[in-house]
């Protein structure tokens, strides 16, 4: 059995290209440009809350990187290296060899580094800390949001949820169904270049990890405001479409694991987000709209509001 | 229960002095000072593997940060912030409080903030990542050491083994002893202030973690030399005096967690390695000096060469 360190060095050991120093010495060493601000987001996944026991490491070390990713997106910032700090039940380099790989080619699609970490014996567990710049004061932030701004989303809502529901067999779909939403479960896309595009026409912004509902909270609780959704705006898969209006609702209002960003802008860059979308390539609809108040609103297909049933994914009471 | 948010809300939730943005946004934002380099290392403990299921709480959250500081200090960079990323079994408050009330005073000693992280549910896991930095180029690296070059250690070596080897049941120590060692190997104190004051005057740091054998090999191996280390002249307890000698070569040798700065200097710096260590109030010890060669000579007290038996603690192979 390869050693820890070997087991590293065979599938993570790439020079670095960007950074000063990377992976091998106590710290790994960055510069910064003049003007940049850092940004810095930690997420931890454990098997069985983020991720289930059937995923393939290749698409875990995709998932991994991609929701830390995701975390720069919504704060426009470009993302530049990582750490890796990794839980093994035991050296199995048939688990870390594609967990490597899916890892580091989402990490050469965004042209980042890995540049220090660990590795460890212990139930499995994955943490990564992404390091990304923004231009000083540029930032998009959860407290923007101002009354009369629009709400908007980018991709489609609810896919991951839906393949969640399939896994515990209150839905089934088609293979084809489900192989797409497993897809939208298992690899999501970090919205980057969105992200990027929005800096100067979003007023706030935050991906969506935990459900709409309950994200969109943390953006009116940080900005004073309240929302009105209309459900119908949503945007959502043809599969997810074909199902029962019910599951529809829980999936798109506090689904989870969407990894698409949710922004606010004022009416007048109506015309610069469908700028920023086209130039990102990534698809975004208007969903609503910001109020006075602090309440979150959710109307149905009629009009009429929803009684208020969701709440965000909290890690501890689920 | 409280909710994920609200147990990290009362406990770690404190507004940040330093950094532009903390806690509660997708990102946590940070400047760096013109002129210098962004240090970063993490660091991922796990119970049965970093500490035992008796620590206290407290005392773990001091140990958690303290172990990343330490890479910190080996590089001889300033510490800015840290991000924390938590897996609990359960919400529990009476883990929680006095764990964060640990982390946060040495932080606190150490004039740092918690930035950002994450929580979740699942096996008990502690991630931290520290960001720090360094006037570019003035990081200590463990590539620099120069054949000639004297080899230091700060403090003492084994007492955090050999509290591990009471708790075993190998050893046994008086109450008051075992007290000392135990503080060793739970309250570890990492040589920030030390390897501040080394810049310019060392040519190589290492951080003390997995042993001194083990460790000293990355410098070896990382600088492309040899050494040799004088068994008699490296710094131990009155405790760890009076154990076995075999035990004591064990501990010495090959102990881990203990939290010290391994170091060279050219022979021409001594009194300015001197100067540096009383700068930074912490006693160091030359015990050893940089050859040719690659490999790693122990001398006992007769200056007879021992057997090589003793390597790196390896999370893997143990």
């Amino acid at each position: 059995m390869p050693s820890e360190f070997e087991l590293i060095r065979r599938h993570f050991g790439k020079p670095v290209q960007h950074a000063a120093l990377g992976v091998g010495d106590d710290c790994a060493l960055l510069a910064l440009r003049p003007g940049m601000q850092l940004a810095v987001s930690t997420d931890m996944l454990v098997e069985g809350r983020h991720f289930l026991p059937t995923v393939a490491p290749q698409r875990l070390g995709h998932k991994a990187l991609a929701v830390n990713l995701s975390d720069l997106a919504a704060c426009g910032a470009k993302p530049l290296a990582f750490t890796l700090a990794l839980a093994l039940p035991r050296a199995d380099e048939d688990f870390v060899a594609p967990f490597a790989q899916g890892l580091l080619a989402l990490a050469a699609e965004h042209d980042i580094e890995l540049i220090g970490g660990d590795t460890t014996r212990g139930p499995l567990n994955i943490c990564i800390t992404v390091l990304g710049e923004v231009p000083t004061g540029q930032a998009l932030l959860r407290s923007g949001a101002q009354v009369g701004d629009d709400l908007w989303v980018s991709g489609v809502l609810g896919d991951a949820r839906l393949a969640l529901e399939v896994f515990r067999g209150t839905v089934s779909l088609s293979e084809s169904a489900f192989e797409a939403t497993r897809s939208a479960m298992e690899m999501p896309q970090p919205r980057v270049t969105l992200g990027l595009a929005l800096r100067g026409v979003a007023s706030s912004a935050i991906d969506l990890s935990d459900g709409l509902v309950g994200d969109l909270g943390h953006v009116l609780q940080r900005s004073g405001v309240g929302a009105t959704i209309k459900l119908a705006a949503l945007p959502r898969s043809a599969w997810l479409r074909d199902v029962a209006p019910a599951v529809q609702r829980e999936c798109l209002l506090a689904g989870g694991d969407d990894y698409e960003l949710l922004f606010t802008a004022p009416p007048s860059r109506h015309a610069a987000v469908q700028a920023a979308a086209q130039q990102a390539r990534t698809p975004v609809h208007c969903v609503g709209r910001i109020d006075t108040g602090s309440a979150l609103r959710v109307l149905d297909e009629a009009g009429a509001e929803l009684p208020q049933t969701w709440r965000a994914f909290d890690h501890f009471s689920a």
